[in-house]
């Protein structure tokens, strides 16, 4: 079973790499782009067969470890 | 207009974030994690109004800022 982790900053939260992307983008040429964001996807490979039991334990993994809860937020999807 | 772009590591490349949070997770009690792999998301707001035309730029931004084609691939998703 394998479970994707999605993790990104809260909205309103200052996103420095975000910015440099943007700003970087734009410096090359590309002047369409207003605005970038960045996040992170952790893909996790779980022993478990259980799909609901598994997505419990990976909201505990994020909780834990993987997220900052204080300035970011997840979203858990769990593929068979 | 949005594009969403996936980047990880091609099959092969050595992923060191990956290992220390599926040996991390391990630590913790979460022994049912036998791998992890991680990998980043950009997200672009456009100015650009044609889909085929934004996913073609968005391409070209990947080939020249966003992903290291060497060791990474990406995946692009524009959303309207």
């Amino acid at each position: 079973m394998k479970a994707i982790v999605h993790i990104g900053l809260k909205p309103g939260v200052l996103d420095p790499q975000g910015r440099a992307i943007a700003r970087s983008l734009s410096d090359l040429g590309f002047g369409e782009v207003s605005a970038a964001r960045q996040g992170k996807v952790i893909e996790l490979d779980l022993k478990e067969k259980d799909a609901g039991k598994a997505e419990e334990r990976v909201k505990e993994m994020c909780e834990k470890l993987l997220a900052n809860t204080v300035i970011e937020s997840y979203r858990i999807d769990i593929e068979a």
